[in-house]
């Protein structure tokens, strides 16, 4: 089975220019087919604060109100896809900016109202069309995805980036070897949270059952990993969690990176 | 040669959200290979009002400065190209939203600074790369591009509409049949600008130099219908100059709308 890297990017490596330029120059080198996923939620309340939209939050989770949608509009598949797309061609990396709508390509349902908490046009994936999405690929083009879908009825919804990333990931097992990337601000998950070189370098299931009861790894990190072997159970080969500045690791023959969970 | 209609929609049909829809019900229903190109000015300029730019002329044109770059960015491939996409799937049309940058589809130039007049970051179009676009309409996607193109070197560029329609239409003219429709508010070229009926509904060059001579032709049209024969002398079958709800009877089997213009 031929190989591909899937990539999801987010947060810091998006908000600040040097960063995501930097990002993008070592994604283009990479030589095998990859994908790439990007967010914007900053530059999304960014130009909420600035049109006076209020950000609305359930649980520290952004509620997408009929404004918030237009602002999502706007920044992801406008501001930020239009960005990177351009950054990369710029990087001879030959980029094609998509949503979920473009070619149908993901579709979702608008989460439902549960115990009285609307999180308004919020969506949840219910289909990744993989044989379109493998032509384009095939092609020759580099999908650049951001984090909106449909529901093919002329709804766009807001939906999780890290979502999408797994959904893409474990659609495209059927026809590819994935290795899929988390790339955050730090080096992988860590033994001691205040030692940047504490990295565990792989993690299986058994390895995982132990860390948990052990308590190194809690709280934020445990629904990511489980997601991951989720992933995995699924037919992904193997995911990374990993800081995005190790992707320049990948074109000299690294895939290693970051922790890399595996069954 | 198998054919292809090209379509570029501006104006009213995209501010108004009935008339869009309206219009992206007749568009997918026709079912020969087919292609959008839309504008969205006065959604930039609405948007660039809201967020205090000032939006500036040059003899009527718009300057591109930086800020307003970034609400093009936001209101073309954000907002505008999105819906249009999300509804065009409603009614079962494959649409893939599409910019220049994208597949690096289409090149230009930044407009050179003339006699002192500077429009900023505006782009002539260069180059259109047909074999990755045909890729993608043969797979079955049916584009939607926006009026914005980049540089290669990481710039994207506000580009005309109506430009951008007749390069593709030039540019497919070498695969396909290409009839290239500009869909207006009127329905053809009008031998009395009083009278909506009275649409002349063929144009040869012959013609053209009698209409003009008489004075039937004058002014705006003038740019218009060179354009329209620079197009024909380069490859393309015929462009017809029509109102956007008289697309509807192109499903029906009749592509004779408006004013067609031929050699």
């Amino acid at each position: 089975m031929e190989k591909i890297l899937i990539f999801k990017i987010g947060g810091k490596v998006i908000d600040d220019f040097m960063h995501l330029e930097k990002f993008l120059k070592d994604f283009a080198e990479i030589d095998t087919r990859k994908l790439l996923i990007h967010g914007g939620g900053k530059w999304v309340s960014a130009m909420s604060d600035r049109l006076g939209i209020e950000v609305k939050m359930i649980d520290g989770r952004r509620i997408t109100d009929k404004d918030t949608l237009e602002v999502v509009k706007m920044m992801l598949p406008g501001v930020a896809n239009k960005n990177i797309v351009s950054l990369l061609q710029k990087h001879q990396c030959n980029a094609l900016g998509l949503t979920g709508a473009d070619g149908n390509l993901i579709k979702s349902i608008k989460r439902p109202i549960k115990e009285g908490r609307d999180f308004g046009y919020v969506g949840d994936v219910t289909e990744v069309n993989v044989n379109q999405l493998d032509i384009i690929i095939k092609a020759g083009f580099v999908p650049v995805f951001t984090a909106l879908t449909h529901d093919g009825e002329g709804q766009l919804l807001n939906t999780n980036a890290d979502t999408i990333a797994s959904s893409l990931a474990i659609g495209l097992s059927s026809v590819y070897e994935v290795d899929l990337f988390y790339c955050l601000e730090k080096a992988g998950v860590l033994k001691d949270v205040s030692n940047e070189h504490s990295i565990i370098k792989s993690i299986n299931s058994e390895v995982y059952e132990g860390l948990k009861e052990s308590g190194i790894i809690h709280s934020g990190m445990i629904p990511k990993i489980d997601n991951a072997f989720d992933a995995i159970k699924k037919g992904v080969s193997k995911v990374h969690i990993c800081h995005y500045n190790d992707v320049e690791r990948i074109p000299k023959g690294n895939l290693d990176i970051g922790t890399v969970i595996s069954g």
